[in-house]
């Protein structure tokens, strides 16, 4: 049996997440029983939805349990098997959690998919082709729905969700703007992500400075806007959206350390009459084949070149997931296990 | 020419809206000119809708321009004609502003409608079977859509919007919770209007406060939420909605002197994976009919009984208007002008 290292949750955070939260530790996988899978894990996927999830409190999902390995998406290759539906060298996409291995109940409905990786390669199952992408095609596609011409934006603009939204977005006829951290990203999210207009947030102290360059980027003003931060970028985007626009209201990562949060002008929402929806995409798998479809055309046609930003080895995945939640990746946030 | 008592926007507010904004002028009727008729107002509607276009600031309309008559709803009876579609004695509905005769240019669409007053008093007009009616039918009918069983809550529970929602709340098997200002208030709500429970939001100092007592009367959560108020009501409602929960965003009355009126969490529209939406009613004319005709049956029926809060005389509309917006009013708020 092979040595698995594993990252557990050792203790809650107060405020920022902080690498003392986290315990490493290394046990022997256990014997296969009847029906399971043994997965090395090639890629584990870093999302600031975990953040949320190191919190005790109410949240859509469970908390993280304490003591337990971090719960996390996976891609793999399969190396024992004692179910006939897979064999030792399928590709495969699941809910490892931050570990070397998995052992997994394979015949439990959502707990793996075989991957093919003949066009797209196996880590953008955890990006572009996997959550992250169907993540920007729900909010782009069921929220949003905007019509060729529309003005849509979207904040973490460079990130995992980013990079699909713009390409979905452009296949779609709209105006596509970015609002990111750093001249770096902005640079890249047009040059390479096909954004029309970028915007660096760090240059601007306020939502109304914000506002002001949210102007300039979008002359007809927004109609649509998909929302990873919250804070300040929120409230600036509210200041700039068109009547009847639609927000999708996928994360607010600015408030995953508890620090009070409020939006500044709700009265904008009745002004102009706009519609703010949140959502979790794992609660619609019944679009995930549409979407996964796309995606992986947009990939495998070169039209969607997702950046990823790699640590590598299990150790370095505390220290990794951290800077994810200061913005210090540039695109899909991965680990690299082998 | 009969004399006409007329109420003018003489300066905006600042701040608190008060009479020294308004300014009484008496003129003469102009001669009717081809295609038009003079209607003798017999009431007036006063909304709350009214102080936000008092101010300067861009809001979903123009704003009211300063020395023109005040606009508002009006019903009257025809006393001269110059339509051929129009005879004097004929009971009408229209737009005729704040003032005790209007001269209406009747071709013009949606200026004027003929209404029947065998089984639903005129003034009825101006509020349950009218544009509050119809306000009170959109944002149950068409956004907070519930189902029987759900549970639905309204802030102003016994105002015109508020009365009317209960009925149609009732009609369609759901629990229905009222807030109000006030013990009156809130024994009417019950007593006479049909609610389940209400709730007196001027015992609680906080939204906390407010909260708890929402969790007490609503034991099952909040499917649906009717806002007409907006800041701390706002901030207690969100703490209890339900996952998947509705909010038609009607009004926001408390912030409409100016003041900030931030919204405390909004982390929780995602978390509990909210839809908010902002409407105008004026905006969805095509439902008008349908939710005309189901107000006047449950009028008809005595199934929705509004009660009215009548000011006399064209020279208390300025008063009864500032009543309005500090929640004086019991009830539709109207200024009887015959």
């Amino acid at each position: 049996m092979p040595q698995n290292k594993q990252v557990l949750l050792d203790n809650r955070p107060e405020g920022e997440a902080t690498a003392a939260n986290f315990k490493l530790l290394t046990t022997e996988t256990p014997p296969l029983q009847d029906g399971q899978v043994l997965v090395q894990h090639h890629y584990l996927s870093l999302d600031p939805y975990m953040r949320g999830r190191m919190n005790a409190g109410k949240s859509y999902a469970q908390p993280q349990p304490l003591g337990e390995v971090m719960q996390g998406g996976t891609v793999g290759e399969v190396v024992e098997s004692r179910n006939p539906r897979y064999q030792p060298g399928d590709k495969v996409v699941g809910m490892g959690g931050w570990q070397e291995y998995g052992v997994v109940n394979a015949d439990q409905p959502g707990a793996l998919r075989k991957v093919d990786t003949t066009h797209v390669p196996l880590s953008h199952y955890l990006g572009a082709v996997g959550m992250p992408g169907v993540t920007a095609w729900y909010g782009l596609v069921k929220i949003i729905a905007p019509k060729a011409g529309d003005t849509v934006a979207i904040s973490a603009a460079t990130g995992a969700v980013g990079s699909a939204f713009a390409a979905l977005a452009k296949a779609r006829g709209c105006r596509v703007v970015g609002i990111a951290g750093g001249p770096d990203k902005c640079a890249y999210a047009v040059n390479e992500l096909g954004y029309d207009a970028c915007i660096d947030y760090k240059v601007h102290a306020d939502a109304a400075s914000l506002a002001k360059a949210l102007k300039d980027a979008c002359p007809n003003g927004i109609d649509g806007y998909f929302e990873n931060v919250g804070g300040m970028v929120l409230d600036a985007v509210l200041l700039r959206m068109n009547a009847f626009g639609r927000i999708a209201l996928c994360g607010m990562i600015a408030g995953y350390d508890g620090a009070p949060l409020p939006l500044a002008y709700p009265a904008l929402i009745l002004v102009n009459r706009l519609k703010i929806e949140g959502f979790i995409v794992s609660e619609h798998m019944e679009v995930w084949p549409e979407a996964l479809a796309e995606l992986g055309q947009l990939v495998g046609s070169g039209k969607l070149r997702p950046r990823e930003s790699v640590a590598q080895g299990i150790e370095s995945a505390p220290e990794a997931f951290i800077g994810l939640l200061k913005g210090k990746n540039f695109g899909k946030q991965l680990v690299r296990l082998i």
